[in-house]
């Protein structure tokens, strides 16, 4: 037969998934030999079975319950009910993970209009027994009943308005017999029943409302957003009580073992004398600070002190402990792992691994990547978000929290920023025109997109803090008004934008920055010893590279060229280029780009130096690069000295109907060679001008788009071609490699082929995401979130590798890949690359490195690490 | 050592590879008995060995050619250059494949200025001789050495002129004599050469000539065209002289052992008396029907029938063979399997089958499938086009030719179809909105779109015959022209079209029909007997889906529902569905295409009967169904009394960056599931209705776009709950079924899990190829071509399915997909479900039918036969 009652020195803290968090460490703390009042507990198999049975409390249940309550009042020397010496519980739930909206804590249970008398005569105190009751009827009205706990609170508020009290523990015995009497009444009236005067018809109701609670709404819909099974259950914990409330050398606390919000080592936390359970929490009285106590009862501080220290070495980590006082004696009852600021999360799994209580892989497995967001970026503080007005929320684009006045335009942008003014660009979308006012905005908030649209994309290069896809607000950029649900905000107002959360306030919300720490270098150090994968950057312009190698990446796996194409004289040429009808009209803008992109590599060879770089030769289609208005157009035909019809006719030649299946990519190096060949002989011009200044680098060409392998082969004895002439010209020696990208489905299937001739592979994983479902990155935005939240989709793909998909494709093709070539070197340069998740993935599957956005780059070298971590185990 | 030469009787018909064509099929004839001219075959290999080896001619080659030579001079009593009985040889190339541009014959070799002396004595015919001498050197000197034929020809119509003659044959001894000297003339004047007089050097000289021709332009130009291997070499065939020209009972013909346009069983065949060689074909003269033979030298006559039948027999086909008559000798010269139409085809095989000479197995395997389309669309005459001028070329979208005035928009179509003249729509693209049009005109055209483009798909389904994406072709809809390259054309012009060609020509073409005829239903029979997949096809109206039936489609495999909101009042209320911003305003129109549907889907059962039917319920995405331009928009605003302002926001917000990979399919299913309701709703209404009419259908309802198993799960859900409801309703019994369409990779990849849900699969192999190659039908316009011709792509992968690419995701979702489901029905309903090449690739991998348009349906029903006919040898 099935045990389901467990006295507390049966059980471990081994046993959660059966005692709930809380019982388990009650029985820990039981083993460790610390004062616990005894108790016992009801397990989540017992719960489930009730939940399941139809919610019937099976007599087999009861009898087990009946019988560790009979052991307990032998063992603890009182009965329920006793007219002499009653013994009073406390009962309270306790799931595996603790959550909010479960069932809290009924206090005192056993009490009734007899007992409670024999309690106050006991102890003589009859303040002290009327409090216990009427606090019992309280919590139990709430609770069991569902009775709005207001009910209770505003007869208690009218009495002591009546009396002129201030606080609770200025009511007498006789006001509280009053407050009992008015308690009883509620209960009347609003269940026409009575406070169950039988202490075992108490026990089992209250158990009951426990087993309920895991059923609740404010439950399901919590353990469906964290991903908790529904089949798990809830413990009840029934323990006799302690009385913090029964004098002055009575009190009850909550202390964590270091401290939270830094993680320094120092016991902190708070207590208040002569109160019981959540009066901290409550805020009826405002608690003193823990060190306090030392002063009013220095031997139960040393002792709170010495227990303190013994679990969190015992535990391994910081504790989180509720603690009562008893006539001067100390109880324990609760502990566990504390909640913690990301900062303190560094700085305690750093000191806990110095102090050689954990080894640095398990100080390592303990930080959530995610946090480290938390440290680069500022944050608006706690207090600031509490007052804040929610305008709309859109996707958590780029990280970061910023303040500033709203602008549509460059123009706009330009003028406030020059007025010392900070601005945040409002846009539908972005185009590569408004990189420059993007540049300067401390935030840039999208209404169409998704997080790897555009304004996505440039905003996390830039380490600017995005809102992307924001649809509840509707962007009018001409009028110069973004209306949302409430109102309407203009041009000049200022909004604060939360990049971490999505999240778009009115007003200006004040914002703190974690400054970067030496626990987290070395942190990161250890990550960096631990890992298998290497952590390359996606990053092209010299700051971006400079802040992607600042921030640990060994490398470049993405440098995109076409992004160097899209600004001012560059954009004008690229213009010329592909608007020149003939192949000697295009001679002349190449001739002027060439130059262009030869410094461009410069510059960016300057910052990578000898580390590896993968540059990706020309992917857009070519109308990316023409105008979009009739404005635009015409004023492109001036400036080209072109006849502005025929301008209109050759863009709408150049028109696609899918451009993302369109002409772009290498069928663009193949159709048109002339730009991978201009492309090549700049990044080998360069590579031998940094030559003769010492500078050795060896650039990995990639060739994007790649779904044939006569594609490849045509392209690279091309550029092969053109690289040996200008190495014989420059009469230099530059090692460089040619390798594809792979973000075609097909390119997967025949991978074994394509390995024939590159020399490494880069997974595209934002392209193979989009080919392998059939979405459009650009317009999914209609529909995932809704596939989101209707549960057809557990995750955006975009966001996280869809394993069963997009993985199975990548991992074929790493196996046919190293099938040709056994040490082919592959990588990933796609939106997951920076993800944890699917990092955990592409170590599984065997890359050899993940490449993200610079300032996602500290974040994937803790997830390899513990990738590589949890890989060895 | 290998062996170089092979005397006839060393050979026979199955060395055609190592002897080439002609070489083996003289060998076999040797080897019947038959009255063939002695002689070698150089192997295909000794020609190589030249061509890989420098174009060396071995010691070792020319000694085994001299032991062949006196071989044959001992058998055949005389010897070359001989003064008494001079050996006169022909040689003649013989590939494997019979190829144009190849080195042509050369007669009479081994006469020089004394040899043809001898024969003028030996058969006192000296005007014979002359005529073979001057024959030789004008072949040799064109074929061996270069010099353009016209020289030659020239100058003897220059004397013929001179001398009053209308005929070759007036020529006398002496005239030849002249001709002979003033062609040595021509050598000197061109080559400043003599003519070699040294038989020997002329055999090796003519036998070079032979190797290198492989190699020539023209040679090479047809060899990448039909995909015949360039490393196999022509053999060459040394064979001792006969002639034609030797009198009035010798000659010279060539003559089918059937008609070759018509298959009918006679010998059909021309022949020249006193003539040699090409005579017959050249023209000089005007060949005699073979009947004619019979009244001049009615032996051979009898034994030439009788000969010819034997061939055929033997070869067991209609035979191709050339014969010489030499003094009243028969010879054979050459018997081939014969060329013929497409008509005669089919009536020769069949005739084969019926007489026993083949299998139907076998008369099955002989007939090109693509040759249907001759037989089922009408034809432009030779004579027409031999004399059309041809306006431009684009891709061959749907078969047929057709002549008629040109119009750009359906009210011009309906005004002279009304005064009844035939039209030929011509348009940048068509849409919806042309349909109308498109179903009065002869043929379409347009400028833009690929094979699977909006016309072509509807000119299929129409069986109209369509050009479409000439882009040779500047359609302007608004000054109503056509520009091409060399003029202008109006609309009202007549033009002609050739869909199976894919050619526009200017002014009215004479057409001709073929008769569908007994024959060809009869041989569509032995094919379904020998059938392994079905045939189905794709249909929608009920006039599509008759003439799917009518070709012998044994159901629907794809009905696509959208095509039905596409017209007049339907696309009223879709758009009044589109637009209505709540599920309140929905209903009306939902309503009241739910009516209209269900009398659709009746139309349709009554045509289907108890046939298996696939209907794909929506798939594009919603903006197809609104207008495009701004008048439109306006017309619309107005016709549906909204703001036109409200409008066009309303369409921009559908508007989709990559439709393609937009929200669509399925996925607008789930978004909106009203629609799906709507359509299953009308689906088992009409089943229901027809029900009582004593029709008993059992749709196969079909998910399009599917590629999460969730979708499919919710969907299913969905509409069996519509469905059951409508069923209770009606009080009646329906058996359907849900299955879903495989077209994106990752439903590939997942098929284990999404045949846990579908009844059946059917592969959407346009979308599946978009998908995997990263291509837009819509846009792959612009390099497809390209790669074809730089062979980047070996063929359009939208025209035959790619095998190693798209056939392997394929394979895996059948693997799949009968993993869970053994006995899973899965088909095609993609462009390449009628390609024959692909059809054997669907057998092999296990589907169980294909569907294709109506017109195609004959064409797959005889590469379904084949494909089980390899299949199984």
């Amino acid at each position: 037969m099935t045990k389901n009652v467990y006295q507390f020195h049966e059980g471990n803290a081994s046993m959660k998934s059966l005692l709930g968090g809380k019982g388990a460490n009650l029985a820990e703390m039981v083993k460790l030999g610390l004062p616990v009042p005894p108790g016992f507990t009801i397990t989540t198999v017992a719960c489930m079975d009730y939940l399941k049975n139809d919610e019937i409390f099976t007599e087999t249940l009861k009898k087990e319950i009946l019988n560790a309550l009979t052991d307990l009042e032998v063992q603890h020397g009182q009965k329920f009910n006793d007219q002499e010496n009653p013994l009073l519980l406390s009962v309270r739930s306790g799931a595996v993970f603790s959550m909010p909206g479960m069932m809290d804590t009924i206090l005192n249970l056993g009490l009734n209009d007899q007992t409670v008398e024999v309690l106050a005569n006991k102890t003589g105190d009859a303040r002290f027994a009327y409090d216990c009751y009427r606090r019992l009827l309280q919590m139990f009205g709430n609770v069991v009943y569902g009775i709005d706990g207001n009910r209770f609170e505003q007869y208690l508020d009218y009495l002591k308005n009546q009396k002129g009290y201030q606080l609770d523990t200025e009511l007498t015995a006789e006001d509280l017999k009053q407050v009992i009497l008015s308690y009883k009444n509620i209960y009347e009236e609003v269940l026409q029943l009575s406070f169950p005067q039988d202490p075992k018809e108490q026990l089992f109701l209250a158990i009951e409302a426990v087993f309920k609670s895991w059923n609740n709404h404010r439950a399901n819909i919590y353990r469906n957003l964290h991903d908790i099974p529904h089949d798990l259950g809830t413990a009840v914990n029934i323990q006799t009580m302690v009385f913090g409330n029964s004098g002055d050398n009575s009190g009850t606390g909550v202390a964590f073992t270091r401290n939270p919000a830094t993680g320094s080592k120092e016991v902190f936390g708070e207590f208040l004398i002569n109160a019981q359970g959540e009066d901290v929490v409550a805020g009826v009285r405002t608690p003193e600070p823990l060190i306090k106590l030392h002063r009013i009862l220095p031997e139960v501080y040393q002792e709170f002190q010495a227990i303190a220290q013994l679990l969190e070495n015992h535990y391994q980590d910081m504790q989180d402990i509720e603690f009562t006082i008893e006539s001067g004696k100390l109880y324990l009852l609760q502990t566990r792992n504390g909640k913690r600021t990301a900062r303190a999360s560094f700085q305690v799994a750093h000191d806990l691994a110095v102090e050689g209580l954990i080894t640095k892989e398990q100080a390592l497995m303990r930080l959530e990547p995610a946090m480290i967001d938390q440290l680069l970026h500022p944050v608006f503080t706690v207090e600031a978000l509490n007052s804040a007005e929610l305008v709309a929320k859109g996707l958590p684009a780029s990280p970061g929290a910023a303040t500033g006045h709203v602008v549509f335009d460059t123009k706009q942008a330009k003028s406030r920023v020059e007025q010392g003014e900070p601005v945040i660009l409002v846009r539908q979308e972005t185009s590569p025109e408004d990189v420059e006012a993007m540049s300067i905005s401390e935030a840039i908030v999208t209404s169409r997109g998704g997080m790897t649209s555009h304004a996505a994309v440039v905003a996390r290069g830039l380490g600017t803090c995005c809102v992307a896809g924001c649809s509840e607000l509707e962007v009018n950029e001409t009028t110069r008004q973004i209306r949302y649900e409430e109102g309407v905000i203009r041009e000049g107002d200022i909004i604060s934008v939360d990049g971490s959360q999505g999240k778009i306030f009115l007003g200006q919300l004040e914002t703190e920055k974690n400054e970067e720490s030496q626990v987290f270098q070395e942190i990161m150090t250890w990550a960096d010893d631990a890992a298998n994968l290497k952590v390359r950057a996606n990053a092209e312009t010299p700051q971006e590279i400079r802040t992607a190698i600042e921030f640990g990446a060994i490398g470049i796996g993405l440098a995109r060229t076409e992004h160097m194409f899209f600004e001012g004289p560059r954009l004008r040429e690229m213009r010329r280029l592909i608007l020149a009808g003939t192949r000697d009209k295009r001679q002349d803008p190449l001739a002027i780009l060439l130059g262009m992109q030869t410094s461009d590599f410069e510059a960016i060879f300057k910052e990578t130096l000898d580390k590896p770089i993968v540059i990706r030769l020309l992917d857009p289609p070519l109308h990316e690069f023409l105008p979009h208005t009739k404005e635009e157009t015409e004023t492109l035909a001036k400036n080209l000295e072109l006849d502005s019809d025929y301008l209109t006719a050759r863009i709408s030649e150049l028109h696609e109907t899918n451009p993302m299946l369109g002409h772009r990519g290498c069928r663009l190096g193949v159709t048109f060679p002339e730009i991978y060949e201009m492309q090549v002989e700049a990044i080998i011009r360069s590579a031998c001008h940094l030559k003769t200044e010492g500078i050795t680098v060896s650039p990995e060409i990639m060739i994007p788009l790649v779904g044939v392998k006569a594609e490849l082969d045509q392209l690279k004895e091309r550029l092969i071609k053109r690289i040996e002439a200008v190495l014989a010209e420059e009469n230099e020696q530059v090692s460089y490699t040619i390798g594809t990208m792979i973000e075609l489905p097909r390119a997967c299937l025949i991978a074994d082929q394509l390995a024939e001739e590159a020399a490494f592979f880069s997974f595209g994983t934002n392209d193979l995401t989009q080919m392998t479902y059939g979405y459009s990155r650009d317009d999914a935005g209609k529909f995932i979130p809704y596939y989101q939240k209707t549960k057809v989709l557990e995750n955006d793909p975009f966001q996280e590798v869809d394993e069963e998909g997009v993985g199975q494709l990548m991992a074929l093709a790493v196996k046919l890949g190293r099938q040709t070539k056994p040490d082919l070197k592959i990588g990933v340069c796609g939106e997951v690359g920076g993800n944890p998740k699917s990092i955990a993935f592409f170590e599984k599957i065997g890359l050899n490195y993940v490449s993200c956005s610079p300032y996602r780059v500290p974040i994937a070298r803790l997830a390899v690490a513990q990738s590589a971590i949890k890989n060895k185990d």
